[in-house]
């Protein structure tokens, strides 16, 4: 596909979570269809959505007829079994590629990946088991922190190895998934850059937004984030870096810890990320339309910010306060449609205007 | 219903073009789904609703099932057959309400409303014969505007009446069809209100917006409109007046002509109007918003513009324009998705930030 995607032309998304579900509404706007797959019965996505298909990603029969509706595939998640993706792969291009989805899915790989570009990140080591452990915390020292290398999101197959003496037991948490020790990194804040990259090479970056987390799950992102002028044009080069080395089609975001001795990588997805969305109150083109213009071949928007934002994820019981925050005329609300607001659940966020 | 519409309720729309297109987007940041009622195939709005209808508003047994599966009823037009209306109205509340469905589906209503409620219009008579049509020529004289007091839209079923000698061949075209004759009025500009109303009688304006029209549809809004602050003022307080006359929940537009004498009431459309498109780049809270708000018993967004914007109304052959127009950084597309750009064919709109 190297011609912009034409009106009226059918984008497939894996996954039919409130990012596909706010990729859908994106790609409405820019009169395209979508097609959500999702193995879970009634998708948030499914709710704004075109067609919606209701089954297992290993089902290679539904794999196949949701491949013939449409024009591109796109992705809300990166962990998309690689069984997925070669079904998938004679039938439709998939943007991001598959060599973004290689290096994001494995915490070891990627990190070998950005120290191969020439990045700064958390000193790490492989762990495939107890004996690497030990030579690891020796190298690293502690604490360090234990993941496994595949499958991890909001602070899950993680965790902290205070001193040596609870190395083992940290181990056998990994329940014989394979594993990566990384030391702590002293930073003050962390930050996050949205970039894309189109098919023919341009690359547009939003602002960066500073994070806060709780509890592992991002709680706000506030832009502008405090950077120096030359650490906003580092955090802008690298993720530009980055989308290069793999040449990115869509949107990526990167997580950068900021420390006296410069920006150092935390993570990269290669996808919509949460730490985007004050982008739908603060941009002309948000991050998901930006995604749905970089993946249909057309014109990225320009990334420029018009407003200061803090964009505040509602978790749980935090649907609660939202008869409050309809009230608030500077707010504006952004709910998911989940039935159920369990603990830690994402249910939708707000971006608060606030300059 | 007078509890506000939770999570996950589901909202009727009859009419699947692209206003409610737009109404389903705004139902899903608050968490509603939307089900569709249209009789044409593959409507616009059926892209990003979660059920779709496909039946003539006729059909007693569809418009049933339709309003079983609902929890409030609202449409994107106003010339619903009064019995689908009592159809529907036992099984689900209807908003906005059908007493401003009755005023506003019939120009001589509208007009003898709007002249009590206190209000100035273009002179109007009458006309259900020739010899009414010649006595009213006489009294409003000419050049006078014949159009048909129902179904009238974007300038069709309407004729110019230069000179009394042309009166017998306009009242041919209406083709026995009631009708009204209607003064030209002497106005500088034409602006409109987009202007709402919840259930419990709030109410909340959105900045007026200029309009020109070509060839009797809609071109451009433009933001702020060229008025003084008290005929700001005077809008604002029509548009209230005509509101809280209704006992009117949802959006309604107003169309006003400027004239020296003041401001004059063109006509109302109990809907959510294409005059109102810039919300979406100017404000928190856009007009589908409000919209979906007020019928759902949330509180009102203030209506606060935030940037000054054109609105410009892509018909036809302007889809050709789009690869240029999505170049521009400053321009938001919306898109429509109809596959066919007939000529007079509303197929997308663009805001263009201009402060």
């Amino acid at each position: 596909m190297t011609d912009p995607l034409a009106q009226g032309s059918t984008i497939g998304i894996l996954g039919g979570g409130q990012l596909g579900r706010m990729l859908s509404v994106a790609a409405s706007r820019l009169g395209f269809r979508t097609h959500i797959y999702e193995p879970g019965a009634l998708p948030p996505a499914g709710d704004v959505a075109h067609l919606v298909t209701t089954a297992p990603y290993e089902d290679n029969d539904a794999i196949f007829a949701f491949a013939t509706t449409v024009d591109v595939v796109t992705y809300e998640f990166e962990n998309i079994p690689t069984l997925t993706l070669d079904a998938l792969e004679d039938h439709a291009p998939i943007r991001p590629g598959r060599e973004a989805l290689r290096v994001s899915q494995d915490r070891l790989v990627e990190k070998e990946f950005l120290q191969g570009l020439g990045l700064k990140t958390a000193p790490f080591a492989d762990v495939p088991d107890m004996a690497a452990l030990a030579t690891a915390l020796t190298q690293i020292g502690t604490p360090a922190i234990l993941k496994t290398r595949r499958f991890g999101y909001d602070g899950k197959g993680q965790v902290r190895i205070m001193d040596p003496t609870s190395a083992e037991a940290a181990l056998a948490e990994m329940q014989g998934a394979p594993a990566i020790l990384e030391g702590f990194v002293d930073f003050s804040h962390e930050v996050s850059v949205i970039a894309a990259r189109g098919p023919d090479g341009a690359v547009s970056c939003f602002d960066p937004g500073e994070n806060v987390h709780r509890d592992g799950i991002l709680h706000t992102t506030t832009v502008p984030a405090r950077l120096s002028a030359s650490q906003r044009t580092d955090a802008v080069l690298l993720a530009a870096n980055i989308l290069n080395a793999l040449d990115y089609v869509g949107v990526l975001g990167v997580e950068l810890f900021v420390t006296p001795q410069g920006l150092i990588v935390n993570e990269i997805a290669p996808r919509v990320h949460n730490s985007g969305h004050w982008t739908q109150n603060g941009c002309v083109v948000d991050q998901f339309e930006q995604h749905i213009r970089a993946i249909a071949g057309w014109p990225l928007g320009d990334g420029k910010r018009h407003a200061d934002v803090v964009m505040e994820n509602l978790i749980g019981d935090d649907m609660g306060r939202v008869p409050e925050l309809a009230r608030d005329p500077a707010t504006a609300l952004h709910l998911y449609g989940k039935a159920e607001a369990r603990k830690g659940r994402k249910m939708g966020h707000v971006n608060r205007i606030v300059g």
